[in-house]
């Protein structure tokens, strides 16, 4: 087993195809692939998987890890011996959607003075990204799980608040008179998710007894989710900090006012003596604090 | 082959999961998993591959097709029958992230006003949309794509139109004077990336025969990228319909003068006499009509 072949690895995962990967390390796509099959080899199991993007096998998510922490710890084992140039690390990150469409951002910002440093965000529902960081794919990590994945770390960070948030019209549409009391249709007004793996709504709809639950209109990203709702398309649990005036000037109103539901986050991290980890993490604890409610049990 | 069949597959791959299509149609996932098993000894195919999430195999996307092709055929019929509730028709289509950020907006507004339809959005680059169209996942597609998917049609809607654009404080530290001329230092100022399939900036650079391409750094949201691009995290190619007022107030400048891309889009979708589908074809056209440039060509 080589730094070679180990950086090979990386870019098949990294990039998704042999020949993408080739670009990136300016090499020929053979040497790729030589080099996988002699790191296969060496470890007597099949790494990658020849799909389309390739991804790594259980025996690949090991060595995944194990190159992505040599890969730091080079680069900044050669910036303290001043060795050379030891050019820029790459941090591969997992955020979910709602929170890189919010508090996220400024870490964006900051992230922008580090000129040694690469970001590779990927997005992934909060309740799987974890599952990144398990499979080797990540470094970091914003998840809703609070159990530490092996070789992590895991720190509250605080709460995402959803409100049940729909446009006047529709809800004016699906809300009727039942003795003297306004009662809102949820088995009919129709209702928005931002994909198959975000269950939020409907949770919320049977914790409210709600058993035919309605077809949901699918809007994978934030925005265009919260546009979604401000259209009317249907309503939907939306992050507070992201509503801005849509509540002010009267294009969202708030469904029910007890129906907010907390979604408390983690930042999980490899333990890893590493500068640019550190500091990356106190860039999202900073960002966190400023923008995320307090976690609930905090 | 029945319809509860093919109902089923239709859940499976919508939902990724045997427990998610139960969920869908409240049946048990033990219905589920008897109906599919029925469908593969019919057509003596396995259809679904049980993975996370389920995909259907080369014979299910057949079927697949075919099942979206008589859901929707039902429900019309029903309706042109007057008999009983035909219920709400679903449309999967999928739409690349730009589109979705900017001028597919108007399409969600009007869709507000159908309360026949469920519109399912999937997020896919442009170039490869149709494969999502190609294999039975959606109806229609935005896609970079002129030659139509076997069974759609294809028509043009016009080009999203990509400046290069950086915050001014980067532009200014990769930018040298060489004899009189100020040039870019495009090998070594920060890159951003939407994913791994994006390869505009890439192709970009290479045009410009920049041959050491910089490591780019990945932002997997429309939004969050053109916020990545105003903070300075590195220099990328946006949609001018999107910039707002990034330009006029300053926050990012167009690199060169001459550099815009422009990327021509075009709509697929199904041959299927479907007033729904019809109805949907003539909202994209209109949102595309004012938003996107005439296609070069045309």
């Amino acid at each position: 087993m080589n730094f070679e072949q180990l950086r090979a690895l990386l870019a098949v995962v990294d990039e998704g195809t042999f020949e993408a990967a080739a670009d990136e390390l300016r090499v020929s796509p053979s040497a790729i692939s030589q080099r996988i099959k002699a790191l296969e080899a060496s470890v007597g199991n099949v790494v990658v998987r020849r799909t389309v993007p390739c991804t790594a096998t259980e025996a690949g998510a090991v060595l995944l890890r194990m190159a992505r922490q040599v890969a730091l710890l080079e680069t900044e084992a050669i910036e303290a011996l001043g060795a050379g140039d030891p050019g820029q690390a790459l941090l591969p990150l997992a955020v979910n959607a709602d929170s890189l469409a919010t508090w996220f951002r400024p870490v964006l910002r900051e992230a922008a003075g580090w000129q040694d440093t690469i970001l590779r965000l990927q997005l992934e529902d909060e309740e799987h990204t974890s599952d990144l960081l398990r499979g080797g794919d990540v470094v970091g990590a914003v998840t809703a799980a609070p159990r530490a994945v092996a070789g992590c770390r895991t720190e509250k960070l605080g709460a995402i608040r959803y409100q049940p948030v729909a446009a006047p019209d529709l809800l004016e549409r699906f809300t009727r008179l039942r003795g003297g009391r306004r009662v809102v249709e949820w088995s009919r007004m129709p209702v928005l998710r931002y994909g198959p793996k975000d269950d939020l709504q409907n949770k919320f709809l049977r914790a409210r007894g709600v058993e035919q639950l309605p077809a949901a209109h699918q809007i994978p990203s934030s925005e265009a989710y919260l546009a979604a709702a401000r259209a009317g398309l249907g309503w939907g649990l939306v992050p507070e900090v992201q509503m801005g005036e849509s509540l002010a000037e009267g294009s969202l109103e708030i469904v029910v006012a007890d129906g907010h539901r907390d979604v408390p986050l983690y930042w999980q991290v490899w333990k890893l003596g590493s500068a640019r980890i550190e500091r990356l993490t106190a860039a999202v604890h900073r960002a966190s604090a400023s923008l995320l409610s307090a976690a609930p049990g905090r």
